[in-house]
């Protein structure tokens, strides 16, 4: 069903602030969320008021605090809060330094669930013009290739680059399928594909419920996906002294952030590093696919997305997830 | 066949340094094929003496030199030197500057050829309690998922972290097989697997030859394999002035590699992220798998590989590829 962007809006900071946040802290987590819908991104997205671990459910301790600060970094500790509003913050303040240094590395600990896409974070930084990379650590869900046990979480990474015109932003899970994909096909009834994940026998399953308690499989069901969700681990977990190879429940449950922002400055200059990021675009979109359509380039794409949604002022939600959070604005 | 590992380097240096570069030189470019052979990349090894761009025979312009530098970074110009001797001078470059400064970007532009077993330089990042990050670029050959030509190069990944122990070294190609997986099963009369490569009309081919008129597919034949691709291009590339969708031929030819140097004391600090890096290390390897091996840590357990070589003091080599090599040393 379609709904307004600014009704969806209302609906979510009204959740978010129904308990434990201000409407401003809700604005900013809601932002998040939003930007997932926008961008196509739904297991990101409104979803993350239900499911496992419901934003609004999470109680944060104290506000958001810089712990160590240098030139070049700062160490933050999330208060306990949502992992979207303590990330929205450790992205102003990487941003904040990069300014004055050409390059900041800002860890985020302590916060209590996940930081919504990923995206969103590396594509602020882009809009900066500036480079952005960013990992999110999260409680175990994924086995090793040939694995029978859940070691790291699905850990996802951005990367971002500003262009002449829309900035390019990838984002991926280092693993087969997100944690809320199997919540989102667990809501809506529907099975996951033959290859993202295994019961607690280790046998490839289609049943989101049996995946939970099994584990899922790494990106491509290769080393490279256990690999690259090692280096998020430590980037991200190991580096900030939040949570690596943790489980949901430990505490503290301490999912860790890391991002990195580098000025083009440093190296061959942010003019010219645009003009090649807008000529590298104009180079991939002019080569052959078998079905004729134009190469897609992420990020960049999706701005065109999210305008015309704009435009319209109206989203796309699954019928069956904007009723569920409907009762939720309800009952709170 | 096994050889002593000092009898291959003697051969490899003599080959190395019959035309264009310095005994000091081509021991400099030997010590990083020999690694890749160590270490069990075997077509990042001495088959680079051999192939579609022998590193013996690109003739550098002038020596490597800094064309810029700042507190955090450095822009290097190669000279056009083969990959390995640029890049090792990138990697004393990138780890002085951190050393300053506790964090370093180093850009490299100007090479002619592949910089050999990526894991290399990020291994010697590690192995002076800094955490590395390495990309490099190369010219096109692989395609993109559904797509029909050559887009992105084979374009390697490495991120590497030092332990109380060995260093953790992870390192991949964001193609499905490397440009000298095509040139080794060529040399060795191998087929490759039927999920790596496709030939010029996009039908997916084992035959090395028709891969290499074709194209290699992405890492898993994934969007996220092309994604990771598109990184290396802007941030090896396009970031350093080097080639991004580039094609082998072009003049200049210029293969791009990016070094990102880390100091743990920006965050949480070296002895703290080292007790914590150690600890995943133990964590992964207490998991079950089905085979009931210990899960394998990259890099971590290459160690004990070399260690075991260099004891005995000799290496495995296919004969076929030890006989050309004998044979291009007796030519020059």
């Amino acid at each position: 069903m379609k709904i307004k962007v600014t009704d969806l809006n209302k609906v979510v900071v009204n959740i978010l602030s129904s308990k434990f946040y201000s409407e401003q802290e809700a604005e900013k987590i809601s932002e998040v969320l939003l930007y997932a819908e926008l961008a196509g991104k739904n297991t990101q997205g409104v979803l993350k008021l239900m499911g496992t671990e419901p934003a609004q459910n999470i109680k944060p301790e104290y506000t958001a605090k810089i712990l160590k600060e240098t030139k070049a970094s700062a160490l933050i500790d999330g208060g306990g809060s949502a992992g979207p509003l303590s990330a929205q913050f450790g992205t102003d303040t990487a941003i904040r330094i990069a300014k004055e240094n050409g390059f900041s590395i800002v860890g985020l600990k302590n916060t209590r669930s996940s930081i919504g896409a990923i995206g969103f974070y590396a594509r602020k930084i882009a809009r900066q013009n500036f480079i952005g990379i960013v990992m999110a650590g999260c409680p175990r869900s994924v086995a090793l290739v040939g694995g029978l046990e859940q070691v790291y979480g699905t850990d996802p990474m951005a990367f971002s680059f500003p262009t002449n015109e829309h900035p390019i932003v990838f984002d991926m899970s280092t693993a087969a399928i997100t944690w809320y994909g199997l919540v989102r096909a667990k809501t809506l009834g529907q099975k996951l594909s033959d290859d993202v994940a295994i019961d607690k026998d280790g046998n490839i399953t289609t049943d989101p419920t049996a995946a939970m308690s099994g584990a899922i499989l790494p990106a491509g069901n290769s080393y490279k996906g256990s690999g690259l969700a090692m280096v998020v681990e430590l980037l991200a977990g190991a580096l900030n002294g939040a949570g690596f190879v943790f489980d949901k429940g430990d505490k503290p449950d301490d999912w860790g952030t890391t991002f990195i922002v580098i000025s083009p400055d440093l190296l061959i200059g942010t003019e010219e590093f645009k003009k090649n990021s807008s000529e590298l675009v104009r180079k991939v979109k002019s080569k052959k696919t078998k079905d004729g359509k134009v190469p897609h380039i992420p990020g960049y794409d999706t701005e065109f997305k999210i305008m015309d949604i704009l435009r319209t002022g109206k989203v796309e939600i699954e019928d069956t997830i904007l009723e569920q959070i409907r009762n939720i604005g309800k009952l709170d």
